[in-house]
């Protein structure tokens, strides 16, 4: 049987970069930038007041002058007007682009302002600055007109956006969402709004699937099947062709009617394997049409699609928008109890996580009643990737950790 | 001046629940849960097949039966039929309602089938069940019904969203988003579609503090006003009245053009404080319209903004969807290098973050050219917090983090 190691390693292997769109700068929040974005201007593009005050020349001060004449107030916004007087002095605001004539800017808190019977204005400066640039934010310092401030393949936050809105990216290129189908099947289940006979229960897993890949910036669309092959057969291939992936929950095991691995074959799909060493998860099938959707065909037990969809499933999602699919590096957690574990599987076990005072992201084995137990999903932030090769693992140890909660 | 610790009680004293409202289910990821949600049926709801297999009487295996003629075949999501002989057994599926006369389950890798020339079929148990109950997922062992699953307050997420589902919760009573009015100030500005001339610079904070605000499942809109008086008089009064929270930013320094806290009072809003011990941020201006909004009035400078952003208007975003407003206790990380800060402030350091192959979150200081320098803020994944009483932070040491990116 597949390696979990093995396993990821081919759902790798399949992640090929989405098609581009380009959306207005309002809509980018949570998107893939697919276009390098660079620094249309010197970042600061002038120099530029950073406190405050009265801006002046330097060499007067070091000439040891301390009382100066105002010429004028410039505020921010405003194109600015030279200093004449190279012995005097303008009042000036924040933000402002230095007057020609200045090279340093005294704050408010370090002068004196005082006004004649005639409406004239002089300054006494009490700290003196201490060299030329001092309170100012030089033109460049930052970044050079023409530098690289976003790669391709940067997603898209609160800083990202700022940044792109200072340049002038109004529209960007981004990576298209990704289109998912989510397909439960199972004729045990009911819609959320029937009420259950007493041997069958409500649909979740689709619910669950969509709201997941929402999570990652895909669409997802939902769409149920009966256990039967002609079922399948006639609503599959469709799905294959249309969409970027499809999730599939139940119907992988080796019951009577688990139709599915049959069914996505003659729809079209090539199974690239089918049943991993883990635990929960063991009968997770993977494949993919040749000319479309890769599938993730997850086992049905809730806690089983859950962990998977996170293991596999969502890190392909937000693979396939970069330009060239990478996938994160894993996180760490500290297993905060003695945990035994006999079968030769990895096992996947659901942790609550805690951030302790040592800085180290603690995590608590979480009690589940197997895969069946949805809640035991409620107190959980994620799970630990516990190895096949071992059954013991002590308090302390140091293990990958994948969260589904923040 | 405040410190940073009172400016955080203060912020937190104004958070009061929002009003709720009705949403579908599909419409409920992110959303804070308003009312409580409890087990409508037993979890699981009756005892549960939890391999595909046989079910048989334990009884018959316990004196020493070995093999059973099987019965019938029992689907998921059928309505299950007994066992007539108590010493026969029913092929059956992972999923399905145990039948009356069963009580354990022999999964079809321990078993042989063999089928007569009439189509009678026979198993040969190879692996007896260990007892009652064996391989069957047992009614109401998860959750009881009545149970609480969900207590108001939860955020819902796709584990919450499937047990919504599961228990027919079609509609949910949620938090209404906060409504944020995004002001951004200074005649320095223009808009991102335009070309600046060269002492003016595009807005950014505004786009900023929009997509930030959508991250906590806020509704914003933006807003800009000029930096005079009449034109803050005439635009604030309606904001303060028609919004949850209205965040600003610039013209609130000590600037001859720094109009915004007298503006802020003429419109009706009480100063609550005005400066805080700490950098970036110093002038920050907090208050409330007594019928209104609360108003955090952040400094300008691209950094300052969306660090105090993060700091204090984005946990009371998140506090007031909650029936009891609470405020998330801080998590850890640690300081990689030294860092030698001397003025009398708490300093708000940007850091990235990397979790160790020791479990612990490392944070590496980010150099930044001040608060006006936005691009420091694409490396960071967050800031630390260094207390304002001390000069000298060794690396190693564990310091609060605040996250704006994972």
């Amino acid at each position: 049987m597949l390696s979990v190691d093995e396993a990821t390693r081919l759902v790798q292997s399949t992640a090929q970069p989405l098609h581009t769109e380009t959306v207005p700068l309002a809509q980018a929040l949570g998107r893939v930038l697919r276009e390098p974005l660079h620094a249309d201007r010197d970042f600061p593009p002038f120099d530029r007041v950073a406190m405050d005050g009265i801006a002046l020349s330097y060499a007067a001060v070091a000439a040891g002058q301390q009382v100066f004449e105002i010429e004028h107030t410039q505020f921010a916004g405003q194109a600015p007007r030279p200093l004449h007087n190279p012995q005097a002095a303008i009042e000036i605001m924040t933000g402002a682009a230095m007057p020609p004539g200045t090279d340093a800017v005294v704050r408010y808190e370090d002068l004196l302002i005082a006004e004649d019977n005639n409406g004239r204005r002089t300054v006494t400066v009490q700290v003196p600055p201490t060299g030329p640039g001092f309170n100012v934010h030089r033109r460049a310092s930052d970044r050079q007109q023409g530098e690289l401030l976003l790669p391709a393949g940067t997603l898209l936050g609160p800083a990202e956006v700022a940044v792109a809105a200072t340049i002038g990216a109004a529209q960007l290129l981004v990576s298209r969402a990704p289109r998912v189908a989510v397909v439960s099947t199972g004729d045990e289940l009911v819609e959320v709004t029937e009420t259950p006979l007493p041997h069958q229960i409500r649909r979740s897993n689709a619910q669950m699937l969509q709201a997941a890949a929402q999570q990652v910036g895909a669409t997802a669309e939902a769409f149920h099947f009966n256990d039967d092959l002609d079922s399948l057969r006639a609503g599959l291939p469709a799905l294959l062709q249309q969409f970027d992936a499809v999730l599939l929950s139940g119907g992988v095991s080796k019951g009577k009617a688990d139709y599915l691995p049959q069914a996505l074959r003659e729809s079209g799909a090539e199974q690239i394997f089918h049943e991993v060493q883990q635990r929960p998860g063991k009968p997770f099938w993977f494949g993919r049409h040749p000319q479309g959707a890769v599938v993730f065909a997850l086992p049905g037990n809730p806690v089983s699609t859950f962990v998977n969809y996170f293991r596999y499933a969502a890190p392909w999602l937000r693979a396939v928008q970069l330009p060239e699919p990478t996938f994160a590096a894993p996180t760490y957690a500290v297993l905060a109890t003695d945990v035994v574990f006999k079968p030769k599987l990895t096992h996947f076990l659901l942790v609550s996580l805690q951030s302790s005072p040592t800085g180290q992201l603690l995590a608590y084995p979480e009690r589940a009643h197997g895969s069946g137990d949805l809640a035991s999903l409620l107190p959980s932030d994620g799970f630990l990737e516990l190895p096949a090769e071992r059954e013991q693992f002590a308090a302390g140890e140091v293990l990958p950790v994948w969260r589904f909660r923040w």
